[in-house]
């Protein structure tokens, strides 16, 4: 018989794909171009040249039986140094190849990293808002994920329910900075809050929390800041990456675990993987790929378009009144709605082709998220239509 | 705390892993030339450069945030319809786009049917002589596998026994035909008996027991015969393959699950694997891999030199008194060994830098398996010290 809980997950259709969806139907009748969709989270400049270039170079230079051979079952050691070797450059912590382990994308490094580090039973702690995607990839393990409401003021962690919530049964954290829906970036303040938390609830249980940081936007970020890197602030970190939105490559799969040098089991946790893979059907990212990736571990795509992005809705949103928390990075941005009801608020904004997503399904009640990968040239268009929307459907706010 | 289940496996060591690394490590004391290193099944020729051109052809002339971006969760619609058209105009089943799930190689394509047939608690029944990989894949499911004991006069199916295997909780059959490791094609036959089976005990027990067809080695046939394609032959089968040998690219992890048109809820078992992916973090293969995969959907590499080179092996086994099944296909061939215990034989075959694998682990004890992808030259050079092995250890056989 076939597996009846993968049979049910498909009648639970994802909020943000109906919109996109809707979002085409529109665009079919209206014009794509008059259709504001901001519902989608898919990077929207061009890779930079010289990947392109290092995949012909691999293609026209090496032995054919050696490049699209059977990658070691851990990762290209080549790729795992580099990957190491940039790491340790850039946030000042000794990583190695021997722990790395390169996946196919940050979904594929989740996939491993809490398989790795919880059983059966285990709980996972999640601070709203998070990405919804979080609930299939922790509860698929057998683990189950919990969430931790979130502090609704400037969405950095809601210490006090984050406190209530680490229970025994708490195998590991899974944070997100900077963070989809928000755009926030956690604070050095707010990192070093978490470990001292961490290390506390660790020596109450007499187990050590894992903190799983799942990174994708570490590029991506605003006002010339430094990002607080979180693994510099707890010994027990994985870090989850994603080339997904620094190199514009989502659809080429490619990301990486790399796991602290003070981490427990650190030497045992790469190969640990390998045999998660096995199981899983993972079994490494495409060997091109992730030579390719080797090659431009440094470099990103052209990204300052979305920081410019961002302040045109930031200044909009604040001088039209929205309460709204200045996104540090990403592509997202997550005011609150003018009524408090957020998805009846994107539904109002639907009838003025603004699509939105309404925020409750990330943790997140009456707000809303715009994700704003586009051309600036659709933004600015897009702005006129938001006063106008504000101005007739809200106009006493 | 981490993962046990995992760790432990850490320390249960492939004996293929250990021979290969031994080889290697013999190698580089006598040259690598000197160590007849028959352990690993891994494709020895060339990509054909049709393969290549395409993904030069995709990185010039394709809009690269389109090239790279996401891929829908189900893969790419042409691709689909390409590998459906395919399968039709070969096998004549009326597949169509929506029933093929492209993934990252066999591994991912097993990964995903064996989720999509089976729940935890339930029993997937393998045929000895078989791939020992289908241990882990199987059991981190949350299914068990369950071993049919070989047919060990011609390594077909030992139905006796598969009768008697085929209790309640069988799920799924997990066939793999022509076979690692024996090198065996099962025959019309063979797959007539099996569907009957299938369909008996389906009736028996009141639910449809799906069969999953792993056929990487699809493409590799000898003596000019035409595989028999086991879809053909029971509706509720789902067809696992990979590119790895046919287009000799193991490293791009490319392959898909094709679902049988008749098969219980076939419109739904692709978007549940899509379902699956979220959780186990697969999210598809990269799409530079996926195009240039639908490009070339119907060549193949070279793949004469492995016919050559089992007919070298054959006949010379057969000369020296061995009990051997001739190889339909594939690049093993598994020929009894001259003393009962086959990882003693395997040992001594060590002695004159000969790399076997006993065949213990694969459900055929008393057996070696060799792999003979590597260039003729060696084969050669290697028929004269198997010769002298053989006379020298066993003059009596």
């Amino acid at each position: 018989m076939i597996n009846e809980q993968y049979l049910a997950m498909l009648s639970n259709k994802s909020v943000i794909r109906e919109l996109s969806e809707y979002a085409t139907r529109r665009g079919k009748e209206v014009g794509y171009e008059n259709v504001f969709d901001f519902s989608l989270g898919n990077p929207s400049v061009p890779v930079p040249d010289s990947f392109n270039e290092s995949i012909e170079k691999l293609l026209k230079e090496e032995e054919p039986v050696k490049l699209h051979g059977y990658s070691p079952s851990l990762g290209i050691p080549e790729v795992k140094e580099k990957v190491a070797a940039s790491l340790t450059e850039r946030f000042g912590i000794p990583y190695t190849g021997n722990l790395i382990f390169p996946t196919s994308g940050a979904a594929g490094a989740i996939a491993h990293a809490l398989r790795a580090v919880t059983k059966p039973g285990d709980e996972v702690l999640v601070f709203a808002p998070y990405f919804p995607e979080y609930v299939p990839y922790i509860n698929t393990t057998g683990a189950r994920i919990k969430v931790v409401p979130a502090d609704m003021e400037n969405f950095q962690i809601n210490f006090d329910a984050a406190e209530e919530a680490m229970t025994e049964n708490v195998a590991a954290v899974l944070i997100n900075t900077p963070n989809n829906p928000s755009g926030v970036l956690y604070s050095v303040e707010t990192l070093e809050k978490l470990a001292l938390l961490l290390k506390k609830k660790s020596a109450e249980y007499g187990h050590n929390i894992f903190l799983i940081s799942d990174e994708p936007y570490r590029e991506i970020i605003f006002d010339g800041c430094k990002a607080p890197y979180p693994a510099a602030f707890y010994d027990h970190t994985l870090v989850c990456y994603s080339f997904s939105k620094s190199l514009s490559i989502p659809g080429e799969r490619i990301g990486y675990v790399a796991v602290n040098p003070t981490c427990e089991q650190a030497e045992n946790l790469v190969p640990m993987m390998g045999q998660i893979s096995r199981g899983i059907g993972h079994n490494c990212p495409s060997s091109v790929i992730m030579l390719a990736m080797a090659e431009n571990v440094d470099k990103t795509a052209d990204l300052s378009v979305y920081e410019t992005n961002m302040n045109l809705f930031y200044n909009l949103f604040v001088e039209l009144g929205f309460k709204v928390v200045r996104p540090g990075g990403t592509f997202y941005i997550m005011p609150k709605a003018l009524e408090e009801d957020d998805v009846m608020f994107c539904k109002k904004a639907l009838q003025y082709d603004l699509v939105f997503v309404p925020a409750g399904g990330f943790g997140a009640p009456g707000h809303f998220r715009i994700a704003y990968c586009t051309d600036t040239e659709k933004v600015e268009r897009a702005l006129p239509r938001i006063r106008q929307f504000v101005e007739e459907c809200y106009p006493n706010r």
